[in-house]
C-alpha cells in the first residue's frame, strides 16, 4: 500500500473482529518499529506483545475497560527503556548517567516513534490500529503486570487487529491551527471562532451537546473527557513512576 | 513509495543539496501530519515551519552548529501544545485542567507521533530527514526564537530535504534486544554480551575506539556522546522550561 495513501486513511479503529495476526505479519510490524529513527542509535525502548487471552483480561481492566482490548487479537505496549542500555553500559566499564528526566523522555521519543511507525506497517498490511492514551494513567499497573524492571516506563499502547467497522474519517481543524511559518502567530479571539467554527457545527458536536447535557463542545473535554481533577489525579501518579524508575535521581 | 519499502528503507540524512522543496509537497508533509492520530482528537500539539534563511543560521547555532542545519531547505519544529486549546475552553465557558505534567505529556505524544508520520511522508516523497534530538535541549532558546507562548514545549525537529550523500542502513541490535512476549524477560549478562556483539564487532566501531582512545563503544556513548553532567544539566533546564511553559501548577 502506498505511503501517503496509508496515512491519509488513517482512522483510529474501536471494533475488531477476532481472526488472528499471522507470524510474518506480526514480525514485520515489529521489524518496522525497529527501523524507526532512535537517539543516537541507542535503541532505548522496548515492546510487550500482548496475545495471551489472560493477559489481555488483566489489561482490558487496566486499561478502563474498553471492549476492543478483549476483542483484538494482539496489543503492543511501548516502553521508554534505559534498562538494558544500563546493564550494557555496566557490563562494559562505562559508568551510565540516565538516570535523569531528560533520559527518559529521550527514551519515551524512541518508543513513541517506533509505535507510529509500528501503526503504518499494520495500517499497510490492512489491520487497523487504536492508540490508548490509558498507558499513562495506568503505567504503575502496567508495570507490575509485565514485570517491567528499573529504567522502564509505558508511554503508549497500540491495539491492532481487523476492524469489525471503519468509521468515517474524523474530521480536522484546519491547518492553520497547528502550523505556523517561522514564528508562533498566537491566536485572536477571532481566530479561535474561525478555527473552531466547522467542528463545532458538525451533527456529532449536537448530538453530544444534547446527550450530556452541555453547552459547548470544549465543556465535553474540560467536564467529561479530561476534567481536571482526573487529570491531576494521573499526573501525580505519573510523576511518581517516572521517579520510582529511576528517572529523577538527578 | 510503498509504506513498508519507506520504512524499511529509513536512513538519517545528514547531508544535504540546497534544492528547495516545492509548495505543495510541503503541504502534503504537513497534512499527513495532520491526519496522525491526536489524544481525544484535541491536537494539541504544532509545527513551526523554518524556511528563512536568517531564522536557519539561528537555530544552526541553538542546534549545537550542525551543518546540516544551514544546508537543508527545511526545518519543522514540533511542539507540546495546549494553547489553542485552552484559548478555546476559555471563550467557551469551559475550566481547562491542563495546567500539569501529564497534559504536557499528552501533548509531547500528539507532536511526536505527528513528527514520525511528517517523516515517512517526506521520504515517501524521495526527501531525506534527520531528527534533531538537541530540541530538548535547547528548548528554552527555542521558545525564545519562536516566540512560543505559555502552553507549548518544543519537542522535536525534523530537518528535511534532499540527500547530498545517501548512507548504507545503519545496524539494529537483533530483535529480542526491544521485543518482549507477554512480559519482560529480563537480561542476564549472556544475553547482553550476545545482543551487542555483532555491533561491537563492526569496523566502524573499532575505528570510533581508535580515534577517541577508549575501551568500550558503551563509554563512547558515557564519556562523549551523552555523558552524565551534560544529561543533568539538560535535564534541569528541560524541566524548567515544562514548569515555565505552565505545566506543573499542579
Amino acid at each position: 500500500m502506498d505511503t501517503l495513501d496509508t496515512i491519509f486513511n488513517h482512522r483510529s479503529i474501536r471494533s475488531y473482529k477476532t481472526d488472528a495476526i499471522s507470524k510474518p505479519i506480526l514480525d514485520n510490524i515489529l521489524e518496522a518499529a525497529i527501523r524507526t529513527s532512535t537517539t543516537g542509535n541507542m535503541q532505548v525502548y522496548s515492546i510487550i506483545v500482548t496475545q495471551d487471552e489472560e493477559k489481555k483480561k488483566a489489561l482490558h481492566k487496566i486499561h478502563f475497560g474498553q471492549g476492543m482490548v478483549l476483542e483484538a487479537p494482539l496489543l503492543l505496549t511501548f516502553n521508554a527503556d534505559f534498562n538494558r542500555f544500563n546493564k550494557w553500559c555496566n557490563q562494559r566499564n562505562a559508568v551510565p548517567g540516565y538516570d535523569n528526566f531528560l533520559s527518559f523522555f529521550t527514551a519515551a521519543i524512541d518508543a513513541l516513534i517506533a509505535a507510529q511507525n509500528a501503526t503504518l506497517a499494520a495500517e499497510a498490511q490492512g489491520l487497523g490500529v487504536c492508540y490508548l492514551g490509558t498507558t499513562t494513567y495506568q503505567a504503575e499497573k502496567l508495570i507490575d503486570i509485565f514485570n517491567l524492571p528499573e529504567g522502564v516506563v509505558p508511554v503508549t499502547t497500540l491495539v491492532i487487529g481487523y476492524a469489525k467497522d471503519i468509521p468515517a474519517l474524523v474530521d480536522r481543524l484546519p491547518a492553520d491551527a497547528v502550523v505556523h511559518y517561522e514564528e508562533y502567530k498566537n491566536y485572536s479571539a477571532d481566530d479561535i471562532d474561525r478555527i473552531y467554527k466547522d467542528r463545532e457545527a458538525l451533527e456529532e458536536t449536537k448530538k453530544l451537546l444534547e446527550e450530556n447535557k452541555l453547552e459547548t463542545l470544549a465543556q465535553i473535554f474540560t467536564q467529561n473527557r479530561y476534567p481536571k481533577a482526573m487529570n491531576v489525579d494521573f499526573s501525580k501518579l505519573f510523576l511518581d513512576v517516572i521517579k520510582k524508575q529511576g528517572f529523577m535521581n538527578q
